[in-house]
């Protein structure tokens, strides 16, 4: 987890008003959330795209994709999920076309029907094994953008095997450019896996948009001024402190001063920001794009290993 | 999972329509009900509640809560929740009455201000041990119902043990009516050891409105009245049987008659519902209590081993 | 191993001229026929060939084969291998022969060329997915005897599954009749896990060819008529005894009687054999379909469990 | 496996011809190649014999010893070994011989008899312990070379503690330079820990001649200059390049140029070699000692745990 | 442990006083004599020796000798040892005997100096393999009475097989009543393994004495009159009952009256017993040999499994 | 164990007299030291006291914590144990006396009886949460010197966490002077875990006292002058040699001149010592303060990891 305190403030009515609802949105999203960033930081710089939302309640797909999107995916698959961040939906032809059409004529009917500006991703796996038939969508269709496998899991030996046969087979046939998807029952130690092996591409699932909830809680820790806790709970009014150059968080008692780093000794930036006052959002949110620019400019500090949830 | 085999069967734009919304809604819900059911197995005849929407979207309140009561929970703590299944919200007092008043203070009035078909129940561990505060509770509160732990993890020694001793101390002293409600992090596991300990009741949380989604997927297998199937697939429209009384499931070609099961020989009953047609739901739902009933017979017949996910 | 205490006796000039030769006979062939009877036992009452000798010097092929057949295989594939036991090779067009001509053209030469008392298993590995390949195999060879799968390892996902899968594409095409045939990596574990899954027939290789010899050793015990042995070794002339019934073994010192049987209380038989005498062979070997024969029923009453290697 | 990737190259009817012979001696004397190359690595500059063909078909002892001693076996102890590689076998005196004569006589008759190149080793765990029967031999024989220790399986304790107590105690009696040499069970992970405690030389038997046989396949990867390859294989004619000097290996089209090696950017040596053509032997051998040589030149660049098989 | 729990009762100033000294002999006695136990259990009736003194303090070795035998060693090797328990030492010849006299010179020695009572048995391991003395000194010594194998750790094979060695040549050579001793590094687990190899006798060391000691304690549960106790203790002064037929034990508050057993519904009998009164022994303390038959014949109930420590 | 390797020289006689009582101080001894030095080096520069002798023999007392103490524990609770190191014992309140006056009550009345050079250390754990209890006791007694945890198995969470939640509470008083005392099953490794969460002394007990003893052997290795020895050992005199600042033993022959260490090439100094000669105690014991010091010195350059038992 990123950020692993938060401090929550409120009279004690708004206390009682507020605790499910917002314990829900703040432990919820950051599950999404931190797997999208894990998840990001296994795919490194290639493409990842959230088509997590078919598993889940219909009325979470904007709220799953939007955190998937904030957490680093290049794009959503659903139409609300893409509505949330504006931007278009982005994802490939579907088995069903295949069957119906057969083959190699749904491959061609995408290539010549679709405007310019989507990219061909031919599927492949729907009927024959993933090296032939990538051999005969390059040969079948001209301009070929890449080609998706979704191998089912009955089917699964070595993908990263299977990955290098292919790029060796697009390579002697002068095809290297054609960019290799893969789906299906990724995570985050696949991606990084298969990504190893040469993979360009990446849609993400189940894994993302039924990430485990972070455990959050909302105590009470100060009444009238006097600090208080429940057993296993810290007591008292506190301010999280932190420095981006080394990574440190301290926490303080409210009242004291900003302390300093630890390592750079620099002096310490409060991370303690009052979001609704009086029952009302006085905090300004920043434009989602900045936000995600800043999230994935942190997460270069970060290995894969050590922000383990 | 109870039930392994689903059928879906509709015309090709309906399918492109459906497709998603519908495994949404099978999928999640699947997964909270089997994760309900599981818990109420290891639960037995004791008091087993929902306490799971805190750490989830507030909009998924009712869903879960409904899956949950289906699923064996004896109630739910949500007021969404509670509305979706038409009953009263169930819970305890939380640990923020006990920090504002005072433990003794907080027991006592409870005790005085609520109406008296509300269970008296103590919550004990906010600052002590929890047999110490469970002998407290009984002499300061004369008709005490239950005492609840809900220990926090960094306490959580072998709480077998404590439920033991607290049993022992309240039976020296006259008090072997005072129910045992344990809560915090529990899972079906948790919840067939501390049951086997002695423990009453439990209310059980993220387990279960985090629970993992079930994988259905919705596949085109007939295309014009001829069988065909991606691989990993099985291809034709079928249909499932079921023999209730020994628990086998057979499938079936859509045509073909009803099988006899293969143990009593007798002949299998068709699980083929048709719920909507034409877009119109013709499929008259029953009551959702009768349902629950059914699925609570049928819990009887299996063990906690053998529906494993 | 089935037969774990072998006595061998001799003077000295002919110990020091037998042992090597002698020993290697004994423990080669007694590694491979061991491996060969345990894949017996695993197939069951299924075809059952030995693929074995490709990745092994090949003067060892009819020693190889002899002993597959003698555990327990229905066939061998080499030339030679079939000579040594009297047979016809057999086995299924190759990999080639499919590269060379495309896959429906040769599965369609081999349909006509082939003599009719060969069995018509068409090879569907090659390019595409083995359901799908399946299913155009038993369109296009009307009277065919069966599929082979020799999955490459890559590929290799849930060979049970996949199984099942054909099982069932054949059946509602009315083709439950074609067999499945596997090969490809086959060990006896394999071989059992994939005929519960309802394969037909396994060609089993390289774990047959290149079982571990089994450790076999010659030793002085008696020297003049007095006992002697060095550590680790049991001294004196020995004469092992059998009870078929029982299947115990109990060793004696070669003057004693014949022991009873520790369980049924009858007299033990003596399996002591003199095969060579002053250096020619004094013992008239039986045909070897009746050893192969008594083999077989000897092994109906182990399980694959209790003669570990 | 120090020569992963073999190119074979020919006409149809040749391959079907070559296919099984060719594979066979490629891949069973790669098995054993590779195994006795770990040995050697593990035993360093060590004396190293080959003590294996006795429990293997007699006909493959020269075939066996051939490879070990390429591999960089010091010796061999079989026969006809022997004269495949023209060196004289090697070996000690057998235990029938202490049996039969009593362990001082035969260690002095050993001595007496045999011409003085010949070196003493003193087979010494016929009877006794290792260590007190390595005092008694340096005792009984002047010019000991060294002493065998083959401590049967049910004796074997801690061989490493055996070993240190024997050169304690021949060191205390001023013979330092008598060897200790092993046999009995052993592989390389053996060899190595018994060398780092002090032996001076192996004698290896079972793990080499029945060591795994190494899984090389001959496929068709093109058909009248078309790259052609069954799922699972690379297609095409290749070339594999070699830097000697960074140990790295790239595969290329047949057409393609030398390559640069990615490390030191030397142009890469080509290891395409014809050996067959029309049906004619067109490779000039080298010698076998000059090919060991390489070999071995070759293994000082490696450790035993980056090239595993 | 075979007595779960013991309720000690006092005045506070008896309390303090008796404390230490009175929980260090119980927890101390309590660990030795349950390790014997588990060691009687797992020799049967086989011939058992306490050797365990050497490696502690010499004070203890009355004390360690003593519960060693109360829980079924048949003698003790230790002089003060052996004086506690009213019997003969029992030991064997010792190493340094073998090194000062030769090997055969110190057991005819022995044989002939020995008073007839004493048993003849041979310590053999001190410089050859186990079998070949063993033969070595039946041949030696007329009337041996068994011999005694110590080897040492780095000699240690398989002794179970050494065992059926020794045992099958005696048997050959008319010795079968020649007992085998072992000791050395045993435990109850060897032990158990060895005698079903066929050792008559063993001696058991360190393992012994050096046993883990039993953790009880003594809490203040009751203060004039009303039950307390410290959170992880139960409270109010309690009565122990027993069941000896169904092994059940029943734990009450001390005025209850006496529970009936859950299993054979007869009245469970108090365990309680008052041992000191106003500083005074008011218990008349039962014969040790009693004491001990008790315990041993409580023992035929229990596997070494079910009082696991 | 720090001194691997002892050499003890005497006549036959003497031998045999002293061999048992010597062992068993050097075996016990070592192991109680051994624990010691591990447990120190794990606490580093906290407090550390010997609290183990309750579940040990009582006569056992004085021995177990003078070597607790040479081992580096700052002091010890017995009275005995106390006077053998001509110390003061050192402890805490009991949890009997809180039991009797009540927790607050007896907190009070240690603060105002107790002399004022007696640490006041409230021990908290009696009856209630430890950080809540904490909390309390700086509240109640002004100048608390620190608190003590002895929380029992079935309360034991997190005890790492429950300290930083405990130093928390502490801080935001201005308390953060109170140390934080922890005893109960504590080993080294828990007194690792622990120390670096923040706790400043511990107590030690069982593992302390009940130490596994450490394995030393007497051995006849020599008999007028020449050198021998049973299998297992080496012959001869020895004198061992040690390079103190590269900590490097090295093992000679006893005539034989003192070696240069092999890796600083110096001479390197004998650790040769007579402490007995005819009978007579020759040796004159340091001030066992120095030696203790030493012993600490000397393990500054080890860490728990490389002197392992």
């Amino acid at each position: 987890v990123l950020i692993p305190v938060m401090a929550i403030e409120g009279e004690y009515t708004e206390f009682c008003e507020y605790e499910t609802p917002v314990l829900g949105f703040i432990c919820h999203a950051s599950g999404i959330l931190t797997k999208a960033i894990r998840v990001r930081k296994a795919a490194g710089d290639k493409l990842c795209l959230s088509f997590g939302i078919r598993r889940m309640h219909p009325a979470l797909s904007p709220f799953i994709d939007f955190y998937a999107f904030m957490g680093g995916c290049d794009g959503v698959s659903s139409i609300t999920g893409a509505e949330a961040i504006n931007e278009k939906p982005k994802g490939t032809m579907p088995h069903a076309l295949i069957i119906l059409m057969g083959e190699e004529e749904a491959w061609k009917a995408f290539d010549e029907e679709m405007p310019p500006e989507v990219p061909r991703i031919a599927l492949i796996d729907t009927y024959g094994d993933e090296k032939i038939q990538a051999i005969r969508a390059v040969e079948t269709v001209k301009n070929l953008t890449g080609v998706r496998l979704d191998t089912p899991g009955s089917r699964r030996g070595d993908m990263g095997k299977i990955i290098q046969e292919i790029k060796w087979e697009l390579k002697i046939r002068g095809k290297e450019n054609v960019m290799i998807f893969i789906s299906g029952g990724l995570d985050e130690y696949e991606v990084k896996k298969l990504k190893s092996a040469g993979a360009d591409g990446f849609g993400v699932g189940t894994s993302l948009s039924n990430a485990r909830t972070v455990d959050y809680a909302m105590d009470v820790v100060e009444v009238e001024g006097k600090p208080c806790a429940k057993k296993g709970k810290y007591g008292g009014r506190k301010r999280p402190f932190y420095c981006e150059k080394d990574r440190v968080f301290v926490v303080k008692k409210f009242e004291e001063e900003s302390p300093f780093c630890p390592i750079c000794k620099e002096k310490m930036e409060s991370l303690f920001v009052q979001y609704i006052k009086d029952g009302e959002i006085v905090y300004e949110f920043e434009d989602i794009r900045k936000i995600r620019k800043r999230i994935l400019k942190q997460l270069e500090k970060f290995s894969l290993e050590n922000f383990e949830i």
